[in-house]
């Protein structure tokens, strides 16, 4: 059973995800949002994802991390404000030494929903389905967060999968 | 007298300076250039820029700190990478307690070379004159940083001049 951290990065609010997995089977463990108020100076807002992923990290004991490749934004301007908080993320795995997984958002989708174009409610349907677990109340950061961990999953499954086939089933 | 530091993120090269600043009277302290190997995963590069930051904040104990204002870049791309340096950048200066000032690009090569459109070596020859130092072997990324602190000294004896005309000249 290995503990997984999903995060789902934005300045404005970061989802995290925590799930237990095993093989194929997973299960929710907790979820939530991390909303600096707007009024913050910037510093500060990137301070308070940064200190709210430590505590998560320090509460929940994950031993590997999942992120969102980020490739395109609405424009420059949200590229710069989505990077700052990415980067105090990818920080925060980071220093706690966790190993980190990056996945486009496509392939997130395929691995939750079965294919690259789900819609948000297919994908909080699905990963619920998933997780043994209902994630209608939940909001669409935190959602995000546990797709991104659900597909780490399923990338370590298949490599254990494949290493299991190369050794000849030991 | 105030110690500033300056600071020109970068994921590549994340150049720093420090000066100290009395009125109208600069002085250069230090520069340099953190600079991760590129061949390190993104999290560790930041981690080195935010460890590297961190060191120099304890090495040099500057009081009040200033970094460029970011609002173009040359793509959503470069401005999602360029972001998540700035972010852990800004991350140091707020763990460190430093009053952070912001400033756009054109207002930096005002303060330091009169004009808004000043080139590379014009900003290092003004700056260095400014500093009473040589600058002409420094990388771009420390004269940048080393202008950026200027260009807060400026702010800052501008705003204690216009204190003391409000109160009459005391």
């Amino acid at each position: 059973m290995t503990r997984l951290l999903g995060i789902d990065p934005g300045s404005r609010r970061t989802g995290w995800g925590i799930i237990d997995a095993s093989g194929s089977r997973m299960q929710h463990v907790a979820h939530g949002v991390l909303a600096p108020p707007a009024a913050l100076p910037l510093a500060e807002r990137l301070e308070t994802i940064f200190a709210g992923l430590e505590g998560v990290i320090e509460r929940w004991q994950p031993e590997q991390a999942a992120i969102e490749q980020v490739f395109s934004a609405r424009g420059v301007r949200s590229a710069l404000v989505l990077g700052q908080a990415r980067g105090v993320a990818l920080l925060a795995l980071q220093r706690a030494g966790l190993e980190i997984g990056e996945y486009a958002p496509a392939a997130i989708k395929l691995a939750v929903a079965g294919h690259g174009r789900a819609g948000k409610e297919q994908l909080a349907t699905m990963a619920g389905r998933l997780l043994g677990t209902r994630l209608q109340g939940a909001s669409d950061d935190a959602t995000d967060a546990l797709a991104i961990a659900i597909c780490h999953a399923h990338g370590q499954q298949r490599e254990r999968l494949v290493r299991r086939a190369r050794s000849g089933g030991n």
